[in-house]
């Protein structure tokens, strides 16, 4: 195989971004402002103060600055695992046959396994340079979770996650990847919280919800002096901190001369697609380039193809901030029997406005079709992908085919967010024949959209 | 932190390695040959012929020729995922307030998780050239099947896996990694083979052992037309694909102007030691240089150190050929205590006449020090480390703490061969406290010794 294009495409030091790009400065409409789900009134930054840290609340709230500088120390951490890597998938490309050039912009070569620490070292930056003790937070899958261990541990800040647990007791690696790092990892729901405690009462046996996680997260940030809660997804902020990824790509694809058509990210709560995409998204809202953008969520969760755009809550208690968005409804739950993540019942606010006016397409796919886009990528490319990132590969392979009808000479980008050496129970599923497809009814969608909070 | 070096080297792809480098053409004493077990005279090619691949075969009897040109399709394979970055380790030297300087060489960005992919596809290679349908081995901690199944799924070769069993059962995620891979991973001792049949009737209850899957590796590959046995470590071969390791580390090393004062790396049956070592070896041996080399093993299997340099076993079942090596005696077992891998009982033939002609030095160290300085090493470089490669950390902060006393800036290079990603149930044991320190005693390390076979 020739090419002057290498296999993979890492950036010098010098080159890697300084700056977070924060498209709401693009966007004309702006993203809906949270709602204070007592008010229902626009948070301020008093009203955020008790839960979050200072400076990110600024970015939380700011609209309007385009470019904001990335702190030094986080820069020197950025440079411990950074630059992701944008890869050829030359192999991949040959197996399919098409003519399409297929890139995968590459998150997974660190320890939490994804993008989350991203932004999980600025939070932590942010809540030590504010003088905090320690943070807590949530985690199901626990990405997120040991992201944040990493970032805590390095910046000496205690860490205290809520895992479900259920997943505390069936990923007893992942808890002790966190404890490693030093986190106090507890099952959810626990002891150590009112809410805990109280739905331990009434519901003895249960396994937890990462609504309850949340729930009992953010009662020991709010009741313990010097913690502040963090978030992994769905807040503008994270979203900011998460656009070194579409930046890299940037630089990357101009270093190299590659113009991309088609630009393809999952979609969960949106860390990752708001990441990778809004660069570009930015690009095409100053009206300097246009990009076929595609985001990628399960069947079995179907927030942006099958949910309502509207106000809802951010969490199953009810207790946290109203959010415009993309929402399948605060109860919605997908089918037990879904295993790749992506489970967030609503969206990114910023990532909600932007599907709504156009900029960009959604699609769902079905967690079998999944799994073989998974296998085959690994087989092909080397790398076993995180479950969540395989509905990009899904949707990137079924464009590459595509092409190979049409004949079209596309450049695809795809965000391989993650690897997925944590997630074999559900690989074994796959392997086992086993796995098969859930996807909600109309009707049980429309229950669940039928209770949306009554706002405006 | 101002540098010119950046916090990770990554060559360019024109300056990757296209030859391995064989130490023994620089040898003055080449290494002993191997012998059959049955005769007790040097194998031959025909000898192996029927057990290894014939390209394997001759490099593995070549004693002279000094480079081997890497086939295009492996320099392809290896772009997949190489270079492996030579990481400076900013944050651990500052931590330790030390005037060394430290750089890593990591080779665990691959789904195998370590340097093991480097040899398995050329084996797997050169087995599909041949024109075979299939390999066979043996894997412990996975770490080596799970690399050679990603190998054989690449070049669409049957990829058959005996893996001791109570790994199988203890570490269900590597095995379904294999299996993801199209892997087929029977637990050993097994049914399908004569060796496997004979021990489940002896033993009705074992679980399993390193050496009684190597003999049923062996068995399955003789037996099947068109199979042949691989092996990821000891043999000269192995050493050879491995050089990809220390050529890269050179490579950077000149192109920044790093003068290496120190080389540190961690030995099993030497595949990664020998990798990362062999080139700098050779430069002393061709008097170009001198450095201080120092092998890195387990007290509990402490075969440099307090082995014999002799010919023995290179397995418990005693079928295999006998090398001439650093050995505890073919029928040691280190203690079940011992969580950290390398526990083979012997050591590569060429390591081993390096070692007895005074090319490089060896130490061991107690699993709660390797422990304490993989925890701290995950805490503040962000990867969490293969509990192997954690021995080689556990060398190289002791010798920037000599640095530290005596103020000298030496420049310590190491070899991080792998992540601890799935090795977590060894650092829960350490997380809880319960780890503790196995070393055998002198009149069990007598016992064993005693048995060597008569050679010579």
């Amino acid at each position: 195989m020739e090419q002057k294009i290498p296999y993979k495409i890492y950036l010098n030091e010098n080159e890697l971004p300084k700056q977070w790009y924060n498209v709401r400065a693009d966007m004309k409409v702006k993203p809906a402002p949270l709602l204070n789900p007592g008010t229902l009134q626009p948070l301020t930054q008093e009203d955020l103060a008790p839960i979050f840290c200072e400076e990110l609340n600024r970015q939380e709230l700011d609209n309007d600055t385009r470019w904001f500088d990335i702190p030094q120390e986080i820069l020197d951490f950025y440079k411990m695992y950074r630059p992701a890597p944008l890869v050829r998938a030359y192999f991949l490309e040959k197996a399919l046959g098409t003519p399409a050039k297929i890139y995968y912009k590459f998150e997974g070569n660190n320890t939490s396994g994804s993008h989350k620490l991203n932004s999980a070292v600025a939070q932590a930056y942010y809540a030590k340079k504010q003088g905090l003790k320690g943070v807590t937070t949530e985690t199901g899958a626990g990405q997120w979770g040991t992201a944040l261990s990493m970032a805590c541990s390095f910046f000496d800040l205690d860490c205290q996650v809520y895992m479900v647990k259920c997943s505390y007791e069936q990923k007893p690696f992942r808890r002790e990847v966190m404890r490693t790092y030093g986190a106090k990892v507890t099952p959810s729901p626990s002891n150590t919280t009112n809410v805990g405690r109280q739905i331990l009462e009434k519901f003895p046996g249960t396994t937890g919800s990462l609504g309850c996680a949340i729930s009992e997260a953010v009662e020991a940030a709010v009741s313990q002096p010097g913690y502040r809660y963090v978030l992994g997804s769905v807040l503008n902020q994270v979203l900011l901190h998460q656009t070194v990824i579409g930046l890299e790509v940037q630089t990357a694809c101009k270093k190299y001369g590659i113009k991309p058509d088609i630009i393809i990210g999952c979609a969960g709560g949106g860390s990752n697609l708001g990441g990778l995409i809004s660069p570009f998204i930015g690009e095409m809202l100053r009206g300097e380039a246009q990009y076929k953008v595609i985001a990628v969520e399960p069947a079995s969760c179907p927030s942006f193809t099958r949910g309502k755009f509207a106000y809802d809550f951010a969490d199953t208690g009810m207790i946290c901030p109203l959010a415009k968005m993309y929402t399948l409804g605060s109860q919605f739950i997908p089918s037990a029997n879904h295993a790749g993540g992506l489970r967030f019942h609503g969206m990114s606010p910023i990532l909600s406005q932007l599907y709504h006016d156009g900029l960009f397409e959604a699609r769902s796919v079905e967690q079998t079709a999944v799994f073989e886009a998974a296998q085959m990528f690994a087989r092909i490319e080397g790398t076993l992908p995180a479950p969540e990132s395989s509905h990009a590969i899904r949707a990137a392979i079924d464009e590459a085919l595509k092409c190979k009808e049409t004949g079209e000479e596309k450049t695809i980008v795809f965000g391989l967010s993650g690897t997925g050496y944590f997630d074999m129970v559900a690989y074994q599923k796959f392997n086992d024949g086993v796995m098969n497809d859930t996807i909600p009814t109309d009707e049980e969608i429309a229950a669940n959209l039928a209770n949306l909070p009554k706002v405006e």
